[in-house]
């Protein structure tokens, strides 16, 4: 009799939404600091600047209780909009075309692969700037049949920008009045919204979402009420887990689930949903949680390099793939394993896949436990709208308060304006190294010499300026040899 | 004047395919095992069992050089293979369904997203055995117009036999011969080579392929040339970087980058490929190394628990999702950026695009260079058969000198065999937890009684067959109140 009285201790289902998290195979979770950070979550949803880098609220979860906003006019605002959105319609078009990059992106990308009716209306996706990958998108799009949204809360997003002059070209060549077909999800105020102006219809995206918890603001729901997707259920389902990640500590699956990311001390996270729909959950969370926790400073200044890398694609492909250094590598990792259920079937050979599926996740759960892996399995009843809303914030929760242990503001992103700022610079470089051309053959250091730039950067500017076919190039034995002039046609 | 004279030392350029890697802002290398590696490979190119474990041959070398076969039989077998699948065509079909998981699933799906010409046959996979996932694959799938390839080297693959069984089914309900539309991709006298006797044709699989490397084999060769891509142009990109890669130490980009993950003595690789059409680069990379690198144990069976954590996705998306953490977080990362050239263009909207997708890579590398992240920058000339078969050949034989240095064997994955049969174990346990259901309620203890299983093993067990209408569940306040019984219309 290996029975015991107490299996489900670290067992937490919620009465409204059925989901379950399952901690019984985790690290030993220190509860110490659990309250102090559900005391900072109540805090910032009573409209706390809890992003004080910027001096800003946080109010994702207003966006499914408008009743929880600080100000009558916020929630006067969210029920508006909301109520604006579910009477979109887009009666000739078949098909979205969604321009928005990062948290404008990820969230609608998982949603909808999650989500859609098969008979609602196609989704597309240009969060590149790649003009291969925005041509192969466009490729598929029919711009009299398509409605396209542009998402930018700052509106200057500069990959967004691109994007959006190439669409609009697009439609230009096609005959069709771009403006009557585009929508923008923006702050108020934005360049995107003045731009906008003339568009078929805008909304807002306000400075308390932030990208990585937009999902159930206008850039998530509208692409979903455009395809089809309920996202009143959706909302209901993240309400329902906001109310339960409200619980006291003991109670509260989040608070207990970011007690395990801290207690456990690893810096991996691998995130494997057994389910096909779910196949972008893991890029979702990448993005949730290492933005948030991979921060260089406390909130008191300290030097603390603190990151938990996330990944994991979906399983039980992930078995033939990452599962052999999970089980026999590095101590370094926690496993979570989402479930999504199976819907009923008379057919044998369905039934049939199911069980195989479900086994082979208890099979891996069992192998990762065996070997010491902290190991949770979060279990939703089935995949829905309302359950997939829970899901998500499960997690947002959970990172808002493991971000409160760790004593960091999850709600910035200071490390991407270095990248920002190089990036601008390089591309004014290009240009130089463009009018440093002359008619006779100079190497890469000769160029850098003339322009005071370094020769390696030179070098590589000066090869990308040839592989657009603006710069001729000879190749040299070494790139130091390489020797580059402007095309004859432009030469001065 | 910044320049010097020898910026290029750490440049590696190929003559032959004109893939460049910069090595200039990595970790030292320390080249001392670097000789003796070089000589393994040499010896596993000659035919040595690389894989003492299985006893098996490391081949996938030959498949692009077959007079390098150690016998000539085998040389004469992938030549007379290689012509079969060029002279392959379904003149009929405008859809290839792939049933395959794992390395059978992650290399032709790279390929074809990457290759794959818009005239080129449509390409579905199904890499799953979730009901729901397959049935959104079916759905797009007229049997008809549908060649499938269904690749397992055992045969016995249980996702993919389970799914294929499916799909049969598929073509039956729809009054179409199953086996005029399959090819077997299978090891020689496999139970799938035996079931396949009647299909339309199969190939082999041979002992000698491991499924991480099998994207040069028919595995990869046959969906890649029935979608129209040039895989005579990917063997040889594949050859002419084996051929540069077999250079001595000090000119072998292999090698060299081989030395940087070993000396850099980092736990991650984040592999950030700034072209759409590279989405799926990361997932690759991340079953060709981590199954490769994830081992416990090292050739002299000292436990080690090495690896190397593989995840990134695509530039510049990932620059608003893990670029802060790569940045700011811990240093326990290094980056690997990957450039694939941009086609000339005439649209300077394209241009700028092409301009600013090249400033937003050089961005992202000198944010990274700044806080000093080992940086690698791989450049292809451009995007094609060619260029990708050298790119992938140069990182399987960067990981197979890696496990040289690291004294490992790349080529087995024993810690994938617990989770399989824990998942034998527990497909059974579901089938005795139904038959143990009574018509009166019992708790997850009493039928854990009844089996003498664990208690919380047959929780999950009895809800799994809750959610699919094998058991009836009555909830309780927890999970150890539930009751469970048998659905009336099959009760004893």
């Amino acid at each position: 009799m290996k029975a015991t009285m107490s299996f489900d201790h670290r067992i937490f289902r919620d009465p409204a939404t059925g989901l379950v998290v399952d901690l019984e195979h985790t690290a030993h979770v220190d509860e110490s600091g659990l309250g102090p950070a559900l005391a900072a979550m109540a805090a910032i949803e009573g409209g706390a600047i809890a992003n004080q880098d910027e001096g800003r609220q946080v109010g994702h979860y207003w966006l499914r209780a408008p009743n929880r906003a600080p100000e009558p006019e916020t929630a006067d605002e969210i029920r508006s909009v909301v109520g604006r959105i579910l009477r979109l319609n887009a009666p000739n078009c078949n098909t979205i075309l969604m321009i928005g990059i990062g948290g404008s992106a990820l969230g609608p990308e998982l949603a909808i692969d999650a989500l859609r009716p098969s008979d609602g209306r196609r989704f597309l996706l240009i969060d590149t700037v790649d003009p291969r990958g925005m041509a192969r998108v466009l490729g598929e799009v029919d711009p009299q049949t398509t409605l396209v949204l542009v998402a930018s809360k700052s509106g200057v997003t500069v990959e967004t920008r691109q994007a959006l002059r190439i669409v609009e070209a697009t439609f230009a060549r096609a005959g069709v009045c771009f403006e009557d077909h585009a929508i923008a999800i923006t702050a108020p105020n934005s360049a995107l919204a003045e731009l906008a102006h003339s568009w078929r219809d805008q909304f807002p995206l306000w400075s308390w979402v932030g990208g990585r918890t937009s999902v159930t603001s206008p850039v998530g729901l509208i692409p979903m009420h455009l395809c089809g997707i309920d996202i009143e259920e959706f909302l209901t389902g993240a309400r329902e887990m906001d109310n339960w990640t409200r619980h006291p500590v003991e109670s509260n699956p989040a608070a207990q689930l970011a007690g395990v990311w801290h207690s456990a001390n690893k810096s991996n996270l691998a995130v494997i949903p057994y389910c096909e729909h779910l196949r972008h959950m893991g890029r979702y969370l990448q993005q949730l949680i290492m933005e948030s926790l991979g921060k260089a400073y406390d909130r008191d200044g300290q030097a603390i390099h603190h990151g938990l890398t996330v990944y994991g694609n979906k399983g039980s492909a992930d078995q033939h793939a990452i599962i052999q250094q999970l089980r026999d590598g590095p101590d370094d990792v926690m496993i979570h394993l989402i479930d999504c259920g199976t819907q009923r079937t008379d057919s044998p050979l369905l039934s049939d896949a199911a069980d195989l599926q479900f086994a082979l996740m208890a099979g891996t759960r069992s192998a990762m436990i065996e070997v010491g892996r902290s190991t949770v399995s979060i279990t939703m009843p089935q995949l829905n709208s309302k359950s997939l809303g829970a899901l998500i914030a499960l997690f947002e929760r959970t990172v808002g308060l493991a971000a409160e242990l760790a004593n960091i503001n999850a709600y910035n992103q200071p490390g991407v304006e270095a990248g920002k700022q190089a990036a601008a610079l390089h591309l004014a470089q290009i240009r130089m190294v463009q009018d440093a051309l002359e008619v006779l053959p100079l190497t890469a250091e000769e160029l850098a010499n003339k322009l005071d730039m370094e020769t390696a950067t030179t070098w590589r500017l000066v090869t990308h300026l040839g592989s657009t076919g603006r710069a001729v190039t000879a190749l040299g034995k070494s790139p130091s040899e390489d020797l580059f002039h402007a095309p004859v046609k432009s030469a001065k």
